[in-house]
């Protein structure tokens, strides 16, 4: 009855081909004298989702997480992570071949400064670094009097001989309905913010597909083309796209404001840049150090910074506003029917984590609008909703028992991009689950109710989030919020909530508001809505100020709630949002779901004897 | 029988003398074939409080701010202040010399770049501006086509007939019980976070006092000794300072340690260092240009960073902490006793705010242990109150009528620099300023009570004093929270509590706590006590946590405050604080003060229908 179209339950990470792997490079790294090479999970536009031709560190090392770095050297290598990944390390990649160590804490840099010897060549990969990590490395290995040295192709791919072609995904155009402004109105806005430039180089395929209103489909969950434009101060921008891409609405939408050219035209296109003397505006972010040294060494004056793109991108207009709304409502909906079906099925049927995530793919496919989910659903029952960035497989995968389960999911509408997560009690849950989960809540209702004047970033609105955990003696280890895409990515900059958010935050921006809680082998709690930011007038007030609507329709599991620990302003928050989600999915949603919505929205009342906290 | 003696009335700015001296400086300017010249509110150290014979501004300008800065070209000039001084100086500055201009919004190197014409020449005084500054200002000519050179002796120096003598205040040994740390193992301490330097220049007064155990008096109100010190890796330090200002028991004990040689001789020994290709730290805050350009002429390798000695000195040890307390108990006291006697007279008595001033410097002064201010009291009533900076003066003295009355002010004891604000209601307050002065408190009781862990920023606790105003539209214009010296500047980095407090608070760390609310014309509101950062054990919890201990004493002016707009955690607060103010300082009162403060610090009952806020 229910099944899974848009993920996988393979176990991905596999460490028995890593000894061969390793040692057939370092045969190859021997061959070109390097006494090393650095392999990131990246690609030459450090996307989050990389396409298969891109996944050198899991086809080397087996480790299939979606980010990290190896360095292999001679007699050594490491296997770099971070805190998301130090457990599934150990089950992906083999011990006796990989050091794991933990970054930040533990950055390769100082890994190399320590390892490498006097004259030692240390090879990269400039198609897959930035200009600010090559910095860095080279810095290293002149600590160690080494030397860093980028390669001409890669050794990885030299040693791998089924890797796949890079993507030919169809690339469509973005309807203008959804986009809300055009491309020339784009064009011209991106032109003013180009300060002393000649031109910008746009390396970010997200940034590409905004600037074009434009989709692709060329890596799994994110609907970005990959690609690149050049978009001069005057004159007609160049965008440098494989042409069988190209849907041919796609095309005649894209040649009406730019010329093509194919990807391999970039490098020598960036070289005549150079050699004009131009100053050209880099993505620090995206941009690949291949690109950057090439203009450089033509004499072009490279201007290294923030794609102006990044920031406007993530102000939604009222027609992205308007699409998102309806597609959380739509989305809402479906997570809802999702919720009803469980809360029934749960407690009596043995489900397990995977049939949770088919049953809501499919509740989700029900709306011919679902183009893709917007990242593989996390579902963790009991031990397993305590790891933040669970991927259950057919392996890892547990049946749903009494306790908590955790599900964090997301889909990709034209209209809108979405990201829910409700933590569930299946039985009765413990009063120490109740008071985390309550903690949780007050900090998520803490920033929904936020209200804040124009310049305040998300690493003031994260304490907000938090102050209900730290009274406590209680904390979690990931942000609060991370900036959504229209009908793009699902985490997207500049804006964030947490401690490194310097951002201001800004009308238009949509962002999750999804504080947790894990007791690690126990269980996790996290709650999120996504909000976008909007001017709130306030009676008597003296100055503007923001506040966040929130986007997300689903009900929050009552019987996690704690009153005691509740102020009357947070109750008031939860009912008023209960009343919402009633009013707007009971005419979507089916009528058994309609019955149970009724009941778990109901109104909670205070608590007569509420506890400080 | 009050009377005021660290602290004069006289109005110090007056716009009568610019148009003159600016003349002046111009044929001096044109003599030396400058096209202008940038005249900024310092001293060679930075100094927040500057000696007599640095008061240029104040001298050519008439603004007597305690920042500032004229650029003084040809045919024009401008005087940049910031949002504190844009009334004040308007009635301190001739406007028909100056363009007053407010920064950072307008800063200074734009109009310089909009002002320059091709060919120009800009002087400045290598030894009043930082490198960074010059490097600012640098590249604002550059745009002009203009150039900014330095000059070797001060233009205004050159015009200024009657210019005062640099200070030569008496330098004494800084007593080992109140600093908890001898010179010997602080040096062995900032020279393990030396790095990769050979040595550190210290520029910034503050950290000299500290690092040799020593205070001075060569400014008003913070006992710091106008000097400079150069602690190599290995080897003994040396110490520049005039040798008339020493004691002889700050001579002996600044020899067990150091080689002492006369100011004038800094010059030659940096340039020597740089001969000599060392590599040498200086702090980026305070180092003068001149210095950092001698010593980079002569091959030297300049590190301009963050001298490690200014987190080392915020971070007070058990000493420090101990003496803070006695010092605000004793303060605390003298404090309330003026409170009880404003109380009784205030209604019925015409006071000023100078009767008000001298008053609390008696009540001070009663105790032999006080050793100056630390900072001119400000006593601002009515629409006095709403200048969060304002300074009393014979001109400007209003008299105390019905409203709000704020007085913030501290003192300077061996043990410790204190610095506290109270608004009063003289008479019956209207429910507007009860309503703001209650959302203010809540924002002062929220910082007071924040627990949060280690790396926590003073951006983050910030928001936290602010939410309660952000709410109902209102803010504030200034930061919540400044450090503070022991026994050293009422000011001191590196903490903040303010969107710009990028420095994690740390153990130890003094702070204080002020947030406010201004209505320009109407009242003003603050309510200042200082803390110390303390680790918190919490019952139950899981992570290491930190909070504030309130460090002042002193009741909170009950009859400003709507309980209505109080939670219970707030409420139990401001008992549980009136309490202890109680506890600790009846013994210390007089008798009449200990009635009247059992009846200022009452417990407050919890309303009965509270607002939701």
């Amino acid at each position: 009855m229910f099944e899974s179209r848009f993920q996988s339950f393979v176990a991905l990470g596999d460490p028995s081909h890593g000894r061969a792997r390793v040692s057939q490079l370092r045969a190859e790294l021997a061959k070109q004298g390097l006494a090393g090479f650095i392999v990131p999970r990246a690609d030459e536009h450090q996307n989050e989702y990389v396409p298969a031709n891109a996944e050198r560190l899991r086809w080397l090392t087996g480790f299939a997480g979606s980010a990290g770095l190896a360095v292999v050297l001679k007699d050594t290598a490491a296997l770099f992570v971070d805190g998301r990944y130090t457990q599934q390390v150990k089950t992906e990649a083999d011990a006796s071949l990989f050091e794991f160590r933990r970054v930040p804490e533990d950055p390769p840099s100082e890994w190399i400064a320590g390892q490498l010897k006097q004259g030692d060549k240390l090879g990269y990969d400039p198609r897959l670094q930035t200009p600010e990590a090559v910095a860095r490395y080279a810095a290293a290995c002149e600590k160690a009097g080494a030397s860093l040295v980028p390669v001409d192709s890669n050794p990885v791919d030299a040693i791998w001989p089924d890797r796949p072609p890079p993507p030919l995904g169809t690339i469509a155009p973005h309807k203008l309905r959804f986009a809300g402004e055009g491309a020339l109105q784009k064009i011209a806005r991106v032109r003013q913010a180009l300060g002393s430039s000649h031109g910008l180089l746009i390396s970010d395929p997200h940034n590409l597909a905004w600037l074009f209103n434009i989709r692709g489909s060329d890596v799994s969950y994110t609907p970005l083309p990959i690609g690149w434009a050049y978009l001069p101060l005057e004159g007609r921008p160049i965008v440098f796209l494989d042409g069988r891409k190209l849907s041919p609405a796609s095309r005649l939408s894209l040649t009406r404001h730019a010329d093509l050219l194919e990807p391999d035209a970039l490098l020598g296109f960036v070289e005549d840049l150079g050699r004009r003397g131009e100053r050209v505006a880099f993505d620090a972010a995206t941009v690949p150090a291949y690109l950057t040294q090439a203009f450089e060494r033509a004499a072009g004056k490279a201007e290294i910074g923030a794609d102006p793109i990044t920031l406007m991108k993530a102000k939604k207009n009222p027609a992205e506003l308007a699409g998102a709304r309806s597609a959380h409502e739509r989305d809402g909906a479906a997570m809802t029917n999702f919720l009803a079906w469980f809360a029934t099925k749960a407690p009596r049927s043995r489900l397990t984590e995977i049939d949770a995530v088919k049953a809501l793919e499919t509740f989700r496919r029900a709306s011919p609008a679902l183009k893709d989910l917007s990242f593989p659903t996390i579902a963790g029952a009991g031990p397993n909703s305590a790891i933040p960035h669970y991927r259950v497989s057919e392996e890892s995968n547990r049946k749903i028992e009494r306790g908590i389960f955790l599900i964090d999911s997301g889909a990709q509408y034209e209209d809108g991009t979405t990201d829910i997560t409700r933590t569930i009690a299946v039985g009765r849950p413990s009063p120490l689950m109740r008071d985390r989960f309550t903690r949780v809540l007050k900090g998520h209702i803490a920033v929904a109710r936020a209200v804040f004047p124009p310049g305040t970033n998300g690493a003031q609105i994260d304490a907000l989030a938090r102050a209900a955990l730290w009274r406590a003696g209680l904390d979690f280890d990931h942000g609060t919020g991370h900036g959504i895409g229209s009908y793009l990515s699902v985490h997207e900059g500049p804006q964030r909530i947490a401690k490194t958010g310097t951002t201001a935050l800004a009308p238009g921006m949509i962002i999750s508001n999804e504080p947790g809680y894990y007791a690690a082998g126990a269980f996790g709690i996290r709650i999120e809505n996504l909000v976008v930011v909007e001017e709130r007038a306030i009676a008597g007030g003296e100055r503007p100020m923001l506040g966040f609507e929130t986007l997300s329709f689903a009900p929050i599991d009552l019987s996690l709630v704690e009153p005691k620990l509740m102020d009357a302003a947070e109750i008031a928050w939860l009912n008023d949002y209960h009343a919402r989600v009633r009013r707007v999915l009971s005419p979507r949603v089916d009528s058994s779901t309609r019955r149970w919505l009724a009941k778990a929205t109901q109104r909670l009342a205070p608590a007569k004897h509420p506890v400080s906290s």
